[in-house]
């Protein structure tokens, strides 16, 4: 099944139309037709190879929005006409510990991820949502119960959205609670978002004043210029979790120092280098923590989709044609885009 | 009331006896004849001025054991001849939450230890263990239920043994986890006695081949070379928890790779320069976390003595005349010791 891709031959190659084959769908398959997909910053760092073990033709996106078009004779949950979502996983070993807890994102095999992933699929490795079509093992399928309208803004959830919500979940944001967003970028504003409908109070942390209104209409309690020591001093030994979205490197110790005891900073993004080493005494005098979050698994996905549906949550957006993603990367690269660029598969051709 | 002591008129003199002057008890005070005193790490470095703020005269010393002199009108807990412990805290707030909860060491206002901190006591700052006397309100007073005969080896549970017991206990060492701990010295050979007292499966990392043997008869289940890549690997992804003493600056990495998905490595030892910054992705991997963690409340602190008591945990000591602290100091900064000095305090003269 020929279906219209935009992806790269190569790192230094721009993304181009592309035609790819997608498998008939079997017993288990979802067939999607994708009308979204979602630019996250780790497709750029995949096409361009700025980290390991890309392959090429390389077609990524794993925001993915559509319509269901076929299902195999074993699907029970999926049907033709469903509104649907696909994450950055497609499959994984559905066996170990974590897969069998319903946390595929911590599988102990390895994730297969929608783009860039060994598959017995041509050419051999998975292709992603810039594209017109995927095929999907239903286990991997989401269910988008958002108004019709709200679809492409609904694509960033499927990564952002996740990786937000995951965390802010699993260290208890919520009504009594007093949570940090660090970085009002493409993660930071549905962390926003998210907790402030989560019931927590909400401190945005940015270092561009202009971003101050921007974050209150997002939700934010309070805004926080990060570079502004009597703003930071005080909040000192306050907040019951930061949620750090930032990718560059940058101290964190200011950070932990608005934590109250017991308290943890989940960081979610990857720094090309390191940060500066964290001060071991900011973490041992009030028994703090620096933590990591992975997106999440099948479960809790479908649980903030459900979220995001009864709270009116999706992302803000800016849709593009296909042939203006090198374009993107590049205002992406400068932080121009608020907050997610997503792309329409429509332009992709017929 | 005059007491003999040990310490030191500035950063760049010996450690020599001292005539120091300690209060009348007051109502809620305790009166100890102090028997023996451990020593710390902390002790060299607060005497020597490498950490900031040393005010001087300094006598160190927060592993106090003794027995009651006398007591106050309004002390229930205690009275004379009763075998007891001070630790590295002799005051705090009391008010504020941490203190309310019995987390005196996370105290908001900041704890008073047992030397070098602000006191209305001459001179003006607290005086420690290394003396003949002490006066301290029962607050912070801990009952020793150890046999007598193992006082000596009771001293250094005071800091090292809560140091690592807190931990080990927050982050539920027990039946059933498997723990390891990084570092077979002063608080790791504690941390191998405690966390396999508790029922952990504890493996115990260590550079020095020399002290696998020790490790097993401390209690340890399994050692690992930390040096050693396939002796590391072997234990990938399996540790619920692993406590980390080791103060020297050294690669976190390799251990964070040894957790488990929700695993945490808590730091309790303070490096003079950074640790090389740990890789997020590590922590992103797994939801890990890199935490911290200071001695431990008088709650818990009385806690781990009964404990220890129960299961017959002291430490492994060298007991040494007050006389030769400078050459304890020389050899505690070439690992030599097994695994703690204890100052025997009979001989600062009658």
């Amino acid at each position: 099944m020929t279906t219209h891709a935009f992806g790269a031959h190569a790192a230094d190659q721009p993304i181009v139309a592309i035609d790819i084959e997608r498998r008939a769908p079997g017993p288990q398959d979802v067939q999607i037709d994708i009308a979204y997909c979602g630019v996250c910053h780790s497709d750029l760092h995949t096409v361009r190879s700025e980290w390991p073990g890309t392959v090429y033709p390389c077609v990524p996106g794993h925001e993915i929005v559509g319509h269901v078009s076929a299902v195999g004779a074993d699907v029970t949950a999926f049907k033709a006409g469903d509104t649907v979502g696909v994450g950055c996983l497609v499959d994984s070993c559905r066996t170990c510990a974590s897969c069998e807890e319903g946390l595929e994102q911590y599988c102990s095999k390895g994730i297969i991820g929608t783009y860039n992933s060994p598959t017995a699929d041509a050419p051999g490795h998975t292709l992603g949502g810039y594209s017109q079509r995927i095929v999907v093992d239903q286990r991997f399928v989401l269910h988008v119960r958002h108004p019709g309208e709200q679809l492409a803004a609904v694509a960033p959830l499927l990564c952002a959205g996740i990786t937000t919500y995951s965390p802010l979940r699993h260290w208890g944001a919520g009504p009594g609670k007093k949570v940090g967003i660090v970085g009002i970028g493409g993660l930071g504003h549905m962390g926003v978002k998210i907790a402030h409908a989560m019931g927590a109070q909400v401190v945005a942390f940015t270092t561009s004043e202009s971003k101050r209104a921007e974050a209150h209409r997002l939700g934010a309690d309070a805004v926080v210029n990060s570079r502004d020591e009597a703003q930071m001093q005080a909040h000192a030994g306050s907040f019951d979790f930061i949620l750090n979205t930032v990718a560059a490197p940058h101290v964190l110790d200011g950070f932990i120092h608005l934590l109250k005891r017991d308290g943890t900073m989940c960081l979610v993004g990857a720094p090309a280098s390191p940060h500066p080493s964290p001060n071991v005494m900011g973490l041992v005098f009030g028994r703090k923590a620096i933590a990591g979050s992975l997106i999440g698994g099948l479960p809790e996905t479908q649980e903030m989709l459900d979220f995001c549906a009864r709270h009116g949550i999706v992302a803000d957006i800016e849709i593009i044609d296909a042939q203006a993603i090198d374009v993107a990367y590049e205002r992406m690269l400068k932080s121009d885009v608020k907050y997610r660029f997503v792309i329409d598969c429509a332009t992709m051709g017929a």
